[in-house]
C-alpha cells in the first residue's frame, strides 16, 4: 500500500462539509489556546534573540509576529509564531503521541493565509487535515519514534505544516506527495534540546520547512513518491516500528484532533491534579492563606521525582515545584505563567504557604490521581481527591476556561477590548470572510 | 570527553597560518571544482523550479545565485547554490565518508561574504574549518549513520556550514557551541530521495541551515552544549555507532581536505576506469568511431549492476550505461556534463560505437580497475589497464584537467574571458582583499 500517497490523496480530496461540527468547534478550541500560547510568549526572550538574528533577513513583511508590531516574510512568520506559542510549554498536547499539534500547522497556514486570503471555513479545515496528517504520522511511529531521541513534534509536525499549507495551495496529488518528501526529508528536533531555547525552535522550524516544502511542491520541485514508507524514507530511518496502518485506517472517519487536550496550568502535567485539588477547595471553601495550618497531598511517584523542587528561588524552578505549584493554586486560585513569575516564587506569602505544604508517594495512584487535605488553623480539615485533572481528555477544560486562560495569557500585551474581540474571532473562525483578520487582530493597539 | 565544546574550541582558536600550504592549495582546488559545478548547474530545471517557488519569499537581495544575474538574501542564496552544485553529482567526494563537502560549506560562507565583506585569506580558513568539521562528525558515524539511511552530506553538512560562518562571524566558543547544538537539531535528508531533484536540496539546505545557527548563536540563541556527543544528541540519535575519537584525534595536526576528490567525468564513479582508459587509448592512437570494430572492457561486478543499461534514452539514463561512457570517451575525449545530453545519447554515432562496445566481469578486479581492448577495423588491437581511475585519491586531477573541467561546465554560461578570469580569481582567492569578488564575477555579462 502506498502509505504517502494515501495520505496525500486524502488531503487533497476531503471535503470540509465532511468535518463533523463537534470536531471543528475542537479546532477552535485547539486554535484558540495556540493563538494565546503564542501571543503570551511574544515578549520572551527567546523570540527576541531569534527576531534579532534573522529579521534582517526577512524578505516582504507580509505577515504578522503575534502579539507584536513586527511583520516578516510569510516563512519567517510561521518559524516566530512556532517558536513563541511553545515558550511557555503550555500549548496543546496530543496526548497518544505527545505531539503539540497546534503549533507547526497553525503557525505555517496564518502566516500563508496573510499573503494568499483565504476563507475561515477553508483555513479551520486545513488546520483540521494538517493536525491529522502529523498525528497520524506520529501514531504510526511513536513511541519508539521518541524514544530513539526524536521531538516528535518536530519531525512529525513538519508533515501536518506541509498538508495544511498543500491544501490551501490547492496542490494536486502528485505535489502533496513531493511535499510529503520534502517534509520527510527535512524532519528534524533533538530531544537533547528540551531546556534550551531550541526546543520551541522546532514547531516554529517545522512550520518554516512545512511551508517550503508545499511551496516547493507547488512548482513541481520533485522527491521520493515514498517519503514516509520506503526504507530509507521518514518511518524506517527515524523509527525503530513503524505501523502504517495507524496512517490509513479511518483516514476521515476518526478525528485526531478530536483527542487534543490543554493545559489549564503553565508546568509540567504530573502536578496538574495537585493544582486543581488545591484550586477547588479554595473555591468551594474561600480559603485565605493565613488560615492554613498546613497542605497534605498524596501523589504518583512521578510527581517528587519531577518537580520535588522545596525552595525554588526562579520562576523556571517554580514550575519544577509541587510546593510552589500548590501554594499560588491556594493564594491565587490559578497557575498560569503569572503564578510562575520570579517574583511570586520568592513572595514572602506564597514561601511562607509553600513551606506549609508536604507531598507523599502513594504507589497505588494512577499519574492523573491525587488526594489533598488542608488542615486550618481552626482545626477543621477539608479534602478533595482527584482522579483526572482538569485538562485531562476526561475532563477536559470548558470554553470558558479556555477564554481565562487566552486573558492571563495575553494580559499587559492586549488591551481588554482587543482581547474579547481576539476571542471572539476565534470562536467564529470558520465563519471569518478573511481567515489572516485573526492575524492582524493581535497587534496591540499602539 | 566534551565532543562538541573541544570541536568548538578548535574553530574558534585555530589560526590560519598554521594550515600548511599543501592544504591550502588544495582547498583553492576544491573551491575551483565547486564553483564549475554550481555554475554549470545554474540553469537546471531544479533550480528554476526551487527559484520559483521562494524568490518571492526573498530577503534583501545582497547575495549572488551563482552563475545568474538573479540576486537573492543570502540564507537564499546559499539555498540555491548548495542546490546547484550538486545537481550534477559532480562535485567534491570525501571518499572515507562519501559525504560531498563542499556544497554546505562554500555555499553559506560565500553567500555571507556578499553581505559582511571578508579577505580571501580569512574565507579561505573558514572553509578549510568548515570541511574539517564536517568530515570528522562524518568520520565519526560513518558508515553505520549512512546505512541506517541518512544523506551525509546533508546531515554532517549543517555542521560544516555552522563552523565556517560561526568562524567567519567572530563567535565565541560558547556561541559555536550553540550553533552545533542548533545544526545538531536541524540536521536531516534521506537517502530515499537519491534520484530526485531533493538529492541537490540535501546541500543546499544544510547551508541555509548552517547558516541559521551560526546567526541565531551570534545572538545567544542557546541549544544543549552537547549537541553531538549527548546520549539523545546527533551521532546517538541519527547513527548506530559512533566513534567520538575520530572528532576530537590530531586535530589542528591533519586535514580532511586533504583527502578530497574530484569527479573528471559527469557520472557514477564505478564507470571512471573503462572512461578513463578509453580516453587515453583515443588520445594515444588518434582513435576514430569509424575505424573501430569492438570494444572490450573487463570490469568490476558492480559496473554492470550499476551502469549496465545497454540502451539508454535519455540524457540521466546515459549516466548509467558503461557503454554510452565508453562511446563518448572514444569519439569526444570525454564525459562531462555535455556528453549525457539528451541529444548525445540519440547520436547515431554515438550509438552506433556503442552497439559495438562489450563489457565483462572480471570478479578479480577491484573497483578501481579495468582492461580495455580496442580492436581495430585494420586487424590491430590497442589496450590499456587502469589501476586508479584518474579523479582517485591514488591519481589525482591536475590543476589544468580540473581547469578543464571548469571550462567545460560554465561554457556556453560565461564568456571565455569571464570563465578564465574567475578560474584567475579561484586560485588566488586566499590572497584576495575581498572573497566576495568571485561570487560577483561569476554573473554572466548582459
Amino acid at each position: 500500500m502506498e502509505i504517502t500517497r494515501t495520505l496525500a490523496r486524502f488531503v487533497v480530496e476531503h471535503d470540509a462539509a465532511k468535518v463533523p461540527q463537534k470536531v471543528r468547534h475542537e479546532a477552535a478550541r485547539s486554535f484558540l489556546n495556540w493563538l494565546g500560547c503564542a501571543i503570551g510568549g511574544s515578549r520572551h526572550e527567546t523570540v527576541e534573540r531569534a527576531l534579532a538574528a534573522l529579521a534582517p533577513f526577512s524578505g516582504k513583511p507580509e505577515a504578522t509576529v503575534l502579539g507584536r508590531a513586527d511583520r516578516l516574510d510569510i516563512m519567517h512568520a510561521a518559524l516566530m509564531n512556532g517558536i513563541t506559542s511553545h515558550t511557555f510549554d503550555f500549548d496543546d498536547t496530543h496526548l497518544k503521541t505527545v505531539i503539540h499539534p497546534s503549533g507547526p500547522v497553525a503557525s505555517a497556514i496564518l502566516a500563508l493565509a496573510e499573503r494568499r486570503p483565504v476563507s475561515g471555513a477553508a483555513f479551520l479545515h486545513a488546520f483540521i487535515l494538517g493536525v491529522e496528517v502529523e498525528c497520524r504520522i506520529g501514531n504510526a511511529v511513536y513511541p519508539e519514534h521518541y524514544d530513539v531521541g526524536w521531538h516528535i513534534t518536530g519531525t512529525a509536525g513538519v508533515f501536518g505544516a506541509a498538508a495544511a499549507v498543500g491544501k490551501l495551495l490547492g496542490l494536486n496529488e502528485q505535489q502533496v506527495v513531493w511535499a510529503f518528501g520534502i517534509a520527510a526529508t527535512q524532519a528534524s528536533g533533538l530531544r537533547e534540546m528540551f531546556g534550551t531555547m531550541c526546543k520551541p525552535f522546532h514547531p516554529g522550524n517545522a512550520a518554516r520547512n512545512g511551508l517550503l516544502a508545499a511551496l516547493l511542491a507547488e512548482r513541481n520541485f520533485t522527491s521520493s513518491n515514498q517519503g514516509i514508507e520506503a526504507k530509507r524514507g521518514f518511518a524506517h530511518v527515524l523509527s525503530t516500528r513503524f505501523k502504517p496502518e495507524e496512517i490509513t485506517r479511518g483516514l476521515g472517519e476518526t478525528w485526531e484532533i478530536a483527542l487534543n487536550t490543554y493545559k489549564p496550568f503553565a508546568c509540567g502535567i504530573v502536578i496538574h491534579p495537585v493544582i486543581d485539588a488545591c484550586i477547588q477547595l479554595r473555591n468551594e471553601h474561600r480559603l485565605e492563606a493565613e488560615d492554613i495550618e498546613s497542605i497534605d497531598a498524596q501523589v504518583h511517584p512521578l510527581v517528587l521525582e519531577l518537580t520535588g523542587k522545596k525552595t525554588p528561588q526562579v520562576g523556571l524552578e517554580g514550575k519544577f515545584s509541587v510546593y510552589h505549584s500548590a501554594a499560588v493554586a491556594v493564594i491565587y486560585g490559578a497557575a498560569g505563567e503569572a503564578e510562575y513569575g520570579d517574583a511570586v516564587v520568592t513572595d514572602p506569602r506564597v514561601v511562607a504557604l509553600r513551606d506549609r505544604m508536604n507531598a507523599a508517594v502513594d504507589k497505588g495512584m494512577h499519574e492523573d490521581q491525587t488526594r489533598v487535605a488542608i488542615r486550618l488553623k481552626n482545626g477543621k480539615t477539608v479534602e478533595k481527591a482527584i482522579d483526572h485533572a482538569i485538562g485531562s481528555l476526561d475532563r477536559p477544560m470548558s470554553d470558558a476556561a479556555l477564554e481565562a486562560k487566552f486573558r492571563a495569557l495575553t494580559k499587559g500585551i492586549l488591551g481588554q477590548a482587543d482581547c474579547e474581540r481576539l476571542i471572539a474571532l476565534c470562536w467564529k473562525v470558520g465563519e471569518l470572510r478573511d481567515a489572516a483578520e485573526i492575524a492582524r487582530a493581535s497587534v496591540p493597539a499602539r
